[in-house]
């Protein structure tokens, strides 16, 4: 990870707005440009806060309930160690399933209890649609950490944040944005949750070339491509990645299933097109980067992680300033 | 919630005695009125408190062991809170079942080993008289959470809290105590736990009339009767709520359920005639209250929350001080 | 437990080497007598403070991932403990098997993803060899919390520090070392894998004596003793604790279990000799110890327990300080 400098991002004085306290995080829709350089900014601020002292009591004596109805280690340890960092205590709870739920307790009814004991609610549920229904009966803030199929924001925005972090830039040659950059998706783009809210995310800067790379059955959505085609942004089509890959800035690799085929033969055929190795990232560029949502398995080689392009364990890291960042904007701290 | 006001309770500083400070929480035999009125008395405080600075030092370095045998979100939940509102720390301890004590190990030993890493034990333990024989062998002091089909005494304590807070008032005007109010209980009042502990604890308090509501084979069980007679409150049973809601200043809802009818039709029968609903309640009054133990399933309409006669969700937040209250009491700081 | 008293290990001043700071903790192999001296100098000022302060901010905004992929409630806690009672924060991660790893993530992944939280990570895996694997992957410290049949470095460091803190004593009269002891181990000496590890960690001290009494079947494997034998020390073996208990200082207890044996009735004829009770101990020493590393199930009569030489609880409590130890040490703060 570049070493962390004084915040590069235009006048941020200016931009803070207080209109995050109490707000929920719900969706990537919810955000606009200056939504996200807003949370970047002080994303960015939390990275060097945390490089220098670690921890610090921005959020000392606030509590967040870590509500987890099905387990995600990464996720859930992540908002812990990111309130932790901020001087915040958690209250974990993982084992819903064997719990209330299971009496019959409705989830609103879960979340307006666990409202009264804790100053925030991160939620992970299977249910889409599940993160809007909770805020809807909470006054505290609640920020969806993933509802089945529907969204996983905060997944969203560490994707962005990191390559901004690693690669932004504008025509001004400021590190104010994201701009001229090609990022090519990589395998399953159909069933991808994030790769659709990355690139609905991305649409809204200015100048960024979308390659997509998959297998015939696992295209990109076309309904995902036409919202995002609203924005200043141009896409394409491949099945295969080495025509593109010498272009590219942002390579995120995703898993190609083989469950996803009807025939084992047509995965057997198209998988070695769709793992990441070090001999054929010969002709990729030395400064662009390697990105997966993790948990990988063998879509990338081991053999690449000592690679100073691989960059899905520092995206691990910005997940953790970026989740810091959305706990003190909507506690009032940020 | 009414607005907190300072401490309404009559002289504190005279009731304040040491005698909290190592002592376990096991039943709600074990108070008197005083001491009921201390803990309450310190529980306001702590409301107080709540709501001017969130949390604050009073257990700063203490460490709560909360041993859940069985899980319990919600009452887990609410220790954590309070020990972390009170600036301390916990040790959670949810799948005690497929640990130790699958090995064999006695839950004295237990407790004896979690006693040498905490100042203070939260047991929840599906067996009736767990929580003494914990209490027998900790030199710390151990609270009970629940054991199963004994006792809850915390429930019991924030119910009766919770009646103080909302409508607490005495012969002289003040607000020092639990005088002239009619506590209606309905629905399963045979195995309810908490009506049972609530009756007695109400029965220390003076001029209370208690109204129990219930199918034939689910009445108020004549021991606790008996008991709870043995006080200055007068008790009555009825079949309906028809005729006791106009006078009723709480409603105390449990859930009556299925299973317990032999002949489902009998169910069928009743169950309508324990359903809170928004239209039902016109002939209640407009300052009485409902509450309810929750989980809720469908014995009161979510139609109904919005009324600010339901006080079950409130009634959780009060949980929090009266846990927040016996923490610091036996940990000697209140 | 003895007060505790100012520190008498010899002048650790001069010992104090920062050779510590970043390490793992794997493998009981892995120190020698002047770093056993050096963790034990530490874990006895950690007792001091915990009986004078209870908690202190030694490691305040320090984050401990505690990493069970089994679950060990003891283990758990007692890190848990050991870090919130130096003033930092845990990140509790216990349902690993329904998570990432499920999922195929391999351990390597899991750890680095951790590491961007977390500044030292405590690992429990069933596998052997595990720990070694996340040592290899981590750039921060990991402290090995048992590994399958392999190692429990902490189990084995915190059974040699009861002994010293309850016995220790040297040639000269100052108590900075273990020489000249007695100790017992008894019961099941072949798959006790924390009687191997205690073996080897006594036969760094000079003139140990360490008797064997075990079944038959259940003998300590000769690989052990020869390992041993290469120290100052002397072994012997015994089938009956009756002639080695009055010369013992310390009786290391193990439980028999009935699954070892081939023919039950084998094991209904032997169990009996390996038992603890109140009326065997009247011709042990007066100032002996007995150790066990819980859980205990029926190897140990709980009529014992209240004698002083019963001091298996007190280890509990020594293992609190140990581990506090270890996290201060790898944390560069002491």
């Amino acid at each position: 990870m570049p070493t962390s400098s004084p915040n590069p991002y235009l006048p941020f004085g200016e931009n803070k707005h207080a209109d995050w306290y109490g707000k929920d995080i719900i969706s990537v829709k919810q955000f606009n440009r200056k939504d996200l350089e807003y949370i970047f900014g002080v994303a960015h601020e939390m990275r060097g806060m945390v490089e220098r002292v670690g921890t610090f009591d921005l959020l000392k004596g606030k509590i967040l309930a870590n509500l987890f109805y099905e387990p995600s280690t990464r996720t859930s340890s992540s908002f812990t160690a990111a309130m932790e960092r901020l001087g915040g205590s958690v209250i974990p709870i993982n084992e819903v399933k064997y719990s209330s739920v299971t009496k019959g307790e409705s989830l609103s009814d879960t979340i307006r209890t666990l409202e009264c004991y804790a100053d925030v609610i991160v939620l992970r549920h299977p249910e889409t649609g599940s993160a809007a229904i909770a805020a809807k009966a909470a006054k505290k803030p609640i920020i969806n950490a993933g509802d089945g199929i529907g969204e996983h924001p905060t997944q969203a925005l560490l994707d962005t944040f990191t390559i901004m972090e690693e690669l932004g830039r504008s025509s001004t040659g400021t590190r104010s944005g994201l701009e001229n950059l090609t990022v090519t998706m990589l395998g399953d783009l159909k069933y991808g949750r994030t790769v659709h809210s990355l690139a609905r995310l991305l649409s809204l800067f200015d100048n960024i070339k979308l390659n997509y790379v998959s297998p015939d059955i696992l295209k990109m959505p076309k309904e995902v491509m036409d919202e995002v085609g609203a924005g200043n942004i141009s896409q394409a089509e491949y099945s295969s990645l080495e025509k593109v890959l010498p272009e590219t800035d942002v390579l995120y690799v995703t898993r190609v299933q083989k469950e996803r085929f009807e025939d084992p033969a047509d995965y057997e055929k198209v998988k070695g097109a769709y793992v990441i190795e070090p001999g054929m990232m010969k002709t990729a560029k030395q400064n662009m980067i390697v990105m997966h949502p993790l948990p990988r398995v063998t879509e990338i080689s081991m053999d690449f992680d000592d690679d100073p392009r691989a960059a899905y364990f520092r995206q691990m890291e910005y997940g953790l300033y970026v989740r810091m960042a959305l706990l003190a904007m909507v506690l009032g701290k940020a």
